[in-house]
């Protein structure tokens, strides 16, 4: 059989729902797909009204979503592709997070038992799950005093989202949740044990993409964490890893994994394939991209990613405030650097919906934003409505819009919104480029890129660097197709599959170099600001600050091109004229 | 005739509209009253659509006005009141300022000349005409190097709003109008010209108040402001100042003057009256409130004014950023100290109905904002929307919000505005009573301390002293029927005239220790942010500001009480627990 004439299935795990693909392997066309919403809570989010940092999950939801659209991404194929099902080779999926759970031995999730089944803390502590914030203070301080370079491997601070901050909270509020557990295990990894029917979860394998990113997992120090670091944390701690093998630890490329006979069945499938190992979201979404070295990929939507890779040949890359830089884990013999803003759509989001100014819509705003020059607002504002993922890593930061007059109007506020985010991608570029990884291109996927060419505008003014759209909208299960593809040997590495099975659109965004001119000099001052709020402090002088956006107001501002004012700053600065003519009569 | 049986009017002249008070002398009552909307313009303001900073007025609205308004309160007094218009013994009157206009020698204003008459540099330049701020970077820069005391007078820096920066700018813009004029006059003073008959502007009664608080005019320099420094900034002024005579400026005790024969019939007088010399609307309004040593009067409504007198016994104050200290200025024989912000009740404005958070009324913004406690919003917000008239004296900065998070809420941005205005009003308090001026008790008036509970609470709870409000809720109008009955020899001076004829009401708003707790602690934040922005530029750390006001916020909410962040705090403040029930089953 020609593997070119075959296919693929992807499957993106995301926080509300899941959503399969099959996918053509000889060009990466998505032939059918399939979604499931999640049951439980608010879109598969289970809240706790006393605590607005929780945020829980159901495993149940994954085992339904998973069955389900497979099948039905399959059957529609089938129906209306013509896909013949032995056709079909693999399936790669990916998950968000740290999204982990506590199991027992046989791989069966806490919360599937009676007596913790109303136990919030038995349940999928969900990526966004702030609720171990102290605790990751506490993780960073103690690498702080005893392993330094742990934190180089996370960016400088270890974040509440993360394996050992939310067992460590676990431990600290419900013991016996703790105690019960045989381990605590990242969801995609639960996922693949349980696909390829696992029956004891001290020999699952763990995938190097939750590993190395979130689990402080790097073979430079033998695996996990050591344990003096964890006993310090909590004895407890020592126990739990000697649940995780760090000798069982893989990634994307590795083959080998069958699918169970019982999966099989669920999926539809006439026979077991293989199942790649999984990754993160965006990981795989990179992938489905077009990811390769000097090519930044972005998934912006309600919150952002931001990926790059860098051959091992150029050596362990340490940047600075980067969420994480792991060996392997986006494409095997690359180092996967990952970074992302905590909150984007999700900004606006609070703006048109909590803030509901004027009831003006997306777009209503949308259009009044884009009447206005760069610098017309006179506005500044720092998007860390959600804390400062990268490069700040620090959830306790705050949002903060500054220029405000009694004139300041809802759409200027709404592009002041938009400007925040693209300057706070424009810290993490700058980063990048200046710790040894230059950006040659830069492609962007996500929700946002495709419905709002206001936005997009903006960011490449912004950035400075022309926007790429990733041809395929649903990357991250493409990813997961190219890594199925990649394990049944259809291509001879990521490379050539990436090469083969993504695209870019026509369209591209470009800077306009007046706007860039200045934005140049508004970046400035945001990140002026940056650095004076956050917790290094940088002590600056921010007397300017305001004075300097008036001035750029003034000076890109259209009524006031022939404006008294206009011409008594002329005249400040020497040009003594005297134009009566410019004075409109009453 | 008993003086205590007899009548005074007192008349102010608002940004709008002018209002006409008949006041018996026995105790300050208003008996009636009558109101004139200016015709011209917007609300009597005629802007330039090229520059938002011009505001001008045309004089015949305050003629028509002045006629208008007294001779129908005075038929409503005879009417209703039963008051005899021969017990009507003297008029008093108040304007805003600096508002000046070009006249010629006989005091013709220049806009009443066809040339002038579609020029908007030719009529009245209302105080918020801020087209000259150039200029007042200008004459603060000649100040500091030629006179620095001039400064002293005027709390460092000379504003955009003042006499000599709206004439200068005049200068640069427009010379033919500064050409034509004799002369360049407050509205107060030509109104006292006009009233009482003046045929030659060269000898035109000048009034303290706006000739020490705007024109620099101090006894100790002899008056106006020294040639050098006039010829500095233009040989023009210097031209100009020589139609300024120091020897006629008086203070409001000042008696002998009467009503003309003209103005006598216009009003509807029997026979001519003594008239008042005028003074700006906040300084009647402070005699109108009940001032006195020791005790603060704050007109609070779109802007706030800050009145205090000392005496001439405890000698010459100097208080860094106090908008004015003239003597005689507001009570003869004290210093009369004026400060204020230069925008609260327009703050709340802007939020309502430019912004029109979900559509949201003052009363639904005002609830949501209610049920918080100090602290909880987590918000902390730079009053400067219109700049900032007093500590700073700075027009060119602007509004900040900061602590902003995906959830902030409508009402919670709405009280942080609030509490902006508060920390401005404390921040001014402060000052006075670093620098020799302890404030026993505070009398509000204005618009908004009669509406709003929750912005008084607040204001008590941030400035930690008590609110009293003063008994008439129109004081302009009463001040200035004070000072003609006191220039009428009713009472032995302004001390006993004040004391009979104002009070305030029995509803007082105090402190409330615990909402004072939080407050200060969120001060210091103000101020940290207040002393980083503002041009002297205190280089601060501001690393911990965002992170404080979550701590506030974590303390001070509801439903935190209970939950793991808070629990999370405290562990890690040593105190290691376990609270399992403490925690909510989903």
């Amino acid at each position: 059989m020609n593997h070119q004439d075959c296919f693929v299935i992807g499957v993106d795990f995301g926080t509300a729902s899941v959503r399969a693909a099959v996918i053509r392997i000889a060009d990466g066309l998505e032939v059918a797909s399939a979604t499931y919403k999640y049951r439980c809570g608010v879109d598969g989010c289970l809240h706790d009204p006393a605590n607005p940092l929780v945020a829980r999950q159901n495993p149940q939801d994954y085992l339904d979503g998973f069955a389900h659209t497979v099948r039905e991404a399959l059957a529609t194929a089938a129906e209306s592709g013509g896909v013949d099902k032995d056709k079909v080779l693999g399936i790669g999926f990916d998950t968000t997070g740290s999204t982990i759970l506590p199991v027992l031995r046989d791989g069966t999730p806490l919360v599937f038992l009676d007596d913790f089944a109303n136990n919030q803390n038995a349940h999928i502590w969900l990526w966004k799950d702030h609720s171990a914030w102290a605790e990751a203070e506490e993780i960073t301080a103690t690498a702080k005093a005893l392993r330094p370079e742990y934190l180089d491997l996370v960016g400088g601070i270890y974040s509440s989202e993360w394996y050992w901050s939310k067992v460590l909270h676990c431990l600290h509020v419900d013991r016996q949740v703790f105690a019960r557990a045989f381990t605590w295990i990242e969801v995609a990894d639960w996922l693949l044990f349980t696909l390829t029917g696992g029956s004891d979860v001290a020999e699952a394998v763990r995938a190097i993409c939750p590993a190395g990113h979130k689990a402080l997992f790097d073979r430079d120090w033998g695996g996990y964490p050591a344990d003096d670091f964890l006993a310090a944390l909590s004895p407890d701690l020592v126990g739990l890893k000697k649940t995780l093998d760090p000798e069982r630890v893989r990634h994307a490329g590795t083959s080998g994994f069958m699918l169970s006979r019982e999966w099989t069945e669920k999926f539809g499938l006439p026979k077991p394939v293989m199942v790649a190992i999984p990754a993160f979201d965006a990981h795989y979404g990179g992938i489905g991209a077009g990811i390769k070295p000097g090519i930044l990929v972005k998934t912006i939507g309600t919150s952002t990613c931001d990926l790059m890779v860098s051959p091992l040949s150029r050596g362990k890359l340490i940047v600075p405030g980067m969420a994480g830089i792991v060996r392997d884990s986006i494409l095997p013999d690359y180092y996967g650097i990952e970074a992302g803003q905590s909150a984007v759509g999700d900004i606006f989001n609070w703006f048109v919906n909590i803030v509901r100014p004027c009831n003006r819509s997306y777009g209503d705003l949308s259009a009044e934003a884009a009447a206005l020059r760069p610098g017309e607002s006179g506005l500044l504002a720092l998007d860390w409505m959600n804390g400062n993922r990268t490069i700040l890593v620090d959830q306790r930061l705050s949002g903060l819009i500054l220029g405000l007059t009694l004139h300041s109007k809802p759409g200027e506020i709404y592009r002041a919104l938009i400007e925040a985010t693209a300057f706070g991608a424009r810290v993490i570029h700058d980063q990048m480029e200046a710790n040894g990884l230059p950006i040659d291109k830069i492609i962007v996927c996500g929700g946002i890129p495709r419905k709002d060419r206001l936005f997009m505008q903006i960011y490449a003014d912004i950035v400075n660097k022309p926007l790429y759209i990733s041809r395929n909208s649903e990357t991250c299960a493409l990813g997961g197709a190219i890594a199925a593809a990649v394990i049944t040997g259809a291509y001879p590495g990521f490379e050539t599959a990436i090469e083969r099975m993504t695209g870019v659109l026509d369209l591209v965004y470009r800077p306009i170099p007046e706007h860039v001119a200045i934005y140049e000099r508004i970046y400035a001052l945001y990140r002026q600001m940056h650095d004076s709020f956050c917790s290094s402090g940088n002590v600056g002088d921010l007397s300017r600050v305001m004075k300097d956006l008036m001035d750029i107001k003034d000076e890109t501002s259209r009524r006031n091109e022939t404006a008294p004012s206009t011409i008594a700053a002329k005249e400040r600065q020497g040009r003594r004229i005297l134009p009566v003519e410019a004075l409109r009569t009453i």
